[in-house]
Order: structure tokens, then C-alpha cells, then sequence
């Protein structure tokens, strides 16, 4: 990912929500990053910590927490996400030095920021932003979010095109703001499958870091490229009814669901193999799941010489929602990593 | 729950998952309960350092922690699961102090247990545990898991005595083994509708305590015996399309959803209301969640003098997923409360 948007010179700013480790963050910096991204303030400071100067909480601006932006502001470079004029003003009000701003734009994902076409609001913000001297005007921030409910990679990349052509658009129509309006998209199915980034000044993504089965099920990762699964001990097995529970529920793998080769799964289990994992076989997966039970249902070839006590590794569907209720990693040669 | 089991004559055995706090638990403590249930062997190492000396660890065996369970059946009665010959073996094998053994028995729902038609198995498993002198054959358990899927409350009325005859049946074909056999059940939407739990020996229920979302969906439960919402700060309000953001996604609530009022629903919306929270309307919901977002969709009501910053509350579709997720709790007035 890094060589390829150096490669189309783009900024390269990886959401770091995805692992939330100091030390998978270093890595990131061996290819030569130098900003990121993040969820929360919190996140913010934790990667602050380790030295990471320039980042961007890609999270519409929460005001209750503006003592952690104050601090922020005085450290390091601090890129803030706003979608109000509301929240600029009260940003503002209270902030003595500079943060930059994006204007968060919803190209048809329809959760976070201002509809593409409500352009009278974005000049709006924009406005508001010109008028307040702590905060800097930067560009325009979208998250193709859609992209993760596509049916083909045709329908991935024809969502990136329309949403990059609309924030091209409005770049224009705004440019007498500014004639250097940036533009920062960045979810992982795009940046997967697109291989020039044209037109945008920067992308964001996050989970290929990991990749997961929703992703190997949208078809923008190889099953080899996922990069983190779930070690959990088996408990039970039935053979008869060819299932078995392993230990590990909602709240250690969280309870993302995704169809998968025609079934609605949350996982699915792989066999240890000397100091790493095995290989899928789609006919093996979690079906359901408790709070601390996962129900897998299983091959004969999976089964036959499964015993309790056994570890299985657990390839989760959502990463970013994995890591986060683990809490931390072990390598494949046994180093324990930090996750914030 | 408390009242109504000791008015049937059976043992109350709440299950400390859904609230983990130590806090919490003095409160049942306080209506004369001294027997506990809980879903991990670090749930039951949290709670035997509070003084509870009689728990259940009701979840398969797991033999990587044996050295748990030692340390656990030197301080406390310990009651333990099986739903195998080869897990009662390596229990008995490695334990010098008494433990509890309950079956754990599967009448229908299809996750955990043996299947309640084979006896053959469950006659297996019970030699086992007899030849092992640690381990005290004390009962049959069973969730009745279903519960949760049911269409009405006469549903759930009809999976609870079907499955409590078919326990009492197992319990008269398993008396040549001994002739009391215990019988634990424990299901909150059974245990809610159900008047008097003849034919069994103790109760489990858990989510009772704070009741959700589901719950209310079922019908087991009104909206006033909710005693559990989540705080979240409003990030963006979006008048024109009637939507808000606040800041609380999967990592927060978690991610279970469920049918309600004809919409799938990821938690309800309510307003702060002087030191508590307001009434439910239908209309106001979660619409969807990402890893940090809730995506509210709102009533005109709702949304009118709805601020950034504002905090409203969100009660959760599964509070014991969310209250896990938290890892802690204000009261109403303002007390911080405790979770493993």
C-alpha cells in the first residue's frame, strides 16, 4: 500500500483503528510513514507518545473532549474532521493554537458528514473555519463506506470513481476558498483494488493492515494476506453432530456477521500447523456465537482428530473489532505486541 | 427473582455475567443470595475474592486452566461443567481438592451439551465422574437457550416445560446413579414469565438484572425494568435527513441487533431527563453501527433542540455485551461502580 500510493503520489496516512499498536506502527514507519490516522483523541495521544507528529482523528470533532484537543494542539500537527458550523465554533472558541480542518463529506455512504449536495452547508463551514484564526482550512475528508456493502469489485471501484469525481467536482466549486483544497479518502476495498490514485491528494485505509473474511469474502484480499486470527481452546466437541465449541464469544471475537460461500458466518476456524496456521476449507465456520461460546460447525477432516484442549485459530470477519477486544497480539514467534 | 424462587423452593443461583461487578453482587448478597453462577474461571477468581464461596462456572470445562480450578476447589465450593468422558478425566487426573460436577445438557438449543437423547453418553460421562474421587456428581444443567428465538411468551412457556420434562425424565432413567439429582436451569426470558419452577432445584438467570432491548422485544420484561443504558456524547446532528451521530460504536455497545417494531435495531436513543433517562419512542433508534459511530435516526421531537455535545443515552439490544464492553458503570447518582 505504501509503495503504491508513493507511486501515484499520494499521501500515505494509514488509519491506525485498525491495530492500535505501537509496535505494528513502527513497521508502518520503516516504509517511510510519517502520518496517520486514528478513531478517537484517545488513540491520538497514545500514538503521540511514540513520536507519531502528524495525525488525523477521523471522527467528527467531539467537544467534551476538548481538553485532549488542546493538548494535542500544542504537540504535534493535529488534522480535526468537521461537519458543523457549530463544532467549528466552539473549536475555535476555545483554542489558542492552530489545528488543521477538514470538512467531512458523505459521497452516498449516508452515516457520518455533509451530504455532497448540500454545498451551501460546506460553504458554510468553510466560512466559519476562514473566520477563526487558531484553525486551518485543509480540504475535504470522505469515507467510501459503501464500498464494504458491494457486490463485485466492479461495483467497488465504479463507488470509488462516482465519489472521487463528486469530491472533484466540489473541489472546483469551491475553489474560490482555495485553489489547493486537499482531498483524503481512504476505506480498504477501494484501496485494494484501485491502483492509481488520481485526483485525490491522500488515502486513509486501515483494516488490509489485517484484512479479514469480510474482506476475502468482497474478494480485495487473498486469504494468505489476512494477517491476524484468533488463537481460542476448544472445549467441547461433538462428533456426532460434527460441531464443537471453542472459548471464545461476542466478547473476544465481537459479533460481526458476513455471508460467506452462501452461509451467514462469524468466523471461521483454521488448525494450528507447526508455528502458524492452516488453510480455509469454506466448509468450516463459526455459527454462532454467545457471549463466551463460539458454536463451529466442522468437516470430518476438521473434527476427526480435533480433541478438548486443542488450540484453533479463528479468522475473524471484522479485524478492527478483534483487536480491539483482545487487547493485545502474540506473533507467530511468540513476542507479545501492544495494542493500545 | 429473588422472592420468586424462594416462593417456588428452589435455589437462586443468579448468574453474575451480565453485570460482573462486584458492587452489583453485594446487592443480591443484600436479598439473602450466597450462590453464584459465572461464565469464566477469572469471573469466578474476581468474585471468590469478594467472599462468594459457592460458585458455578457455567461454560464446558476448559483444561487449559486447570491450574485455576486447583487454586479455585482449595478456597470455595466449585462447581464445575462437562459435557465429556475425557474432560472429567483430565480434571480428576490433576485435582486433589472436592469440585462439583453438573452435566451439562442439551434439550434443544442446539449450542452446548450433550443431546438429551444420548443417555448413553450421559450414563458414560456420570460413570466417569463416579470412579473419580475429586469430583461429586451433583446434577443436570441446562440452558435453554431457544428461549431467546421465541415468537411469543407462550413459546417461551412451551420450550421451558418441554424442557424441564425432559430433564425430570433423564433424572428418573439416570436415579440407578442416584436418586438426587439436581436439576439447574436458568434462562432470564423463562425465568422471567414462569410463576413457579416446580420440577427443578435451582434457577440461573443473569440479564434480569439490567434486562435490554431484546428483552423488551420479547416481552419478558417492561421498559421501566431497563436498569441499564449507555452515555454517549452527540458528534453530529443532521436536521435535514432527521440523523445524528453519537460516539459509540461496536467497541462500545457492541454489535448484536434485533427486530423491533418492525426495523432491525442496534439499541434505542433516549434523552437525558434530569438525573435519569426518558421514555423510549419507537421512532428513535440506532440505525446502524460502525467501530466508533452510532448512526441515530431520529423523531422530529428528538431531533429539535438536539446539540453536539449533548449526551443522550442508548439502551443496548444485549447489555451484558455492552456492559463487557465498558468495563464500568456510574449510578444515576453519580456513584462509579466496578466490572471485572
Amino acid at each position: 500500500m505504501a509503495i503504491k500510493a508513493k507511486d501515484s503520489k499520494v499521501k500515505f496516512r494509514p488509519h491506525f483503528k485498525t491495530h492500535q499498536s505501537l509496535e505494528i506502527g513502527r513497521i508502518f514507519r520503516s516504509y517511510g510513514v510519517d502520518k496517520i490516522t486514528v478513531s478517537s483523541l484517545d488513540m491520538a495521544l497514545y500514538f503521540a507518545k511514540d513520536g507519531w507528529d502528524d495525525i488525523t482523528v477521523a471522527f467528527p470533532v467531539n467537544i467534551l473532549e476538548i481538553d485532549k484537543i488542546k493538548f494535542l494542539s500544542s504537540k504535534i500537527t493535529l488534522n480535526l474532521l468537521f461537519d458543523s458550523v457549530d463544532s467549528v465554533k466552539f473549536v475555535s472558541k476555545t483554542l489558542t493554537n492552530n489545528v488543521n480542518a477538514y470538512i467531512k463529506v458523505d459521497t452516498g455512504y449516508g452515516r457520518a458528514g455533509v451530504n455532497y449536495k448540500d454545498v451551501r452547508q460546506l460553504r458554510e463551514i468553510i466560512k466559519e473555519i476562514k473566520r477563526q484564526s487558531p484553525i486551518k482550512f485543509k480540504g475535504l475528508l470522505s469515507h467510501f463506506g459503501h464500498t464494504y456493502y458491494a457486490k463485485s469489485i466492479q461495483e467497488i471501484k465504479d463507488i470509488y470513481f462516482s465519489s472521487v469525481k463528486i469530491l472533484k467536482n466540489l473541489k472546483s466549486e469551491l475553489s474560490d476558498f482555495d485553489t489547493d483544497i486537499e482531498i483524503s479518502i481512504g476505506d480498504t476495498p477501494s484501496c485494494s483494488v484501485i491502483k492509481n490514485f488520481n485526483d485525490v491528494d491522500e488515502i486513509r485505509p486501515g483494516n488490509f493492515v489485517f484484512y479479514d473474511i469480510k474482506m476475502l469474502s468482497l474478494g480485495v484480499c487473498s486469504e494468505r494476506d489476512i494477517a491476524v486470527a484468533l488463537a481460542c481452546p476448544v472445549v467441547s466437541v461433538y462428533n456426532k453432530r460434527k460441531e464443537a465449541i471453542a472459548y471464545c464469544g461476542a466478547i473476544h471475537l465481537s459479533k460481526d456477521s458476513v455471508n460467506f460461500n452462501g452461509k451467514q458466518i462469524y468466523g471461521i476456524p483454521v488448525k494450528k500447523k507447526f508455528n502458524r496456521w492452516g488453510k480455509i476449507n469454506k466448509d468450516n465456520y463459526v455459527k454462532s456465537l454467545s457471549q463466551e461460546h463460539s458454536l463451529l460447525r466442522l468437516t470430518d477432516n476438521f473434527i476427526k482428530d480435533l480433541k478438548i484442549g486443542d488450540i484453533i485459530f479463528i479468522y475473524p470477519v471484522h479485524s478492527c473489532l478483534t483487536a480491539d477486544a483482545m487487547k493485545s497480539y502474540v506473533s507467530l514467534e511468540g513476542k507479545l505486541l501492544d495494542h493500545m
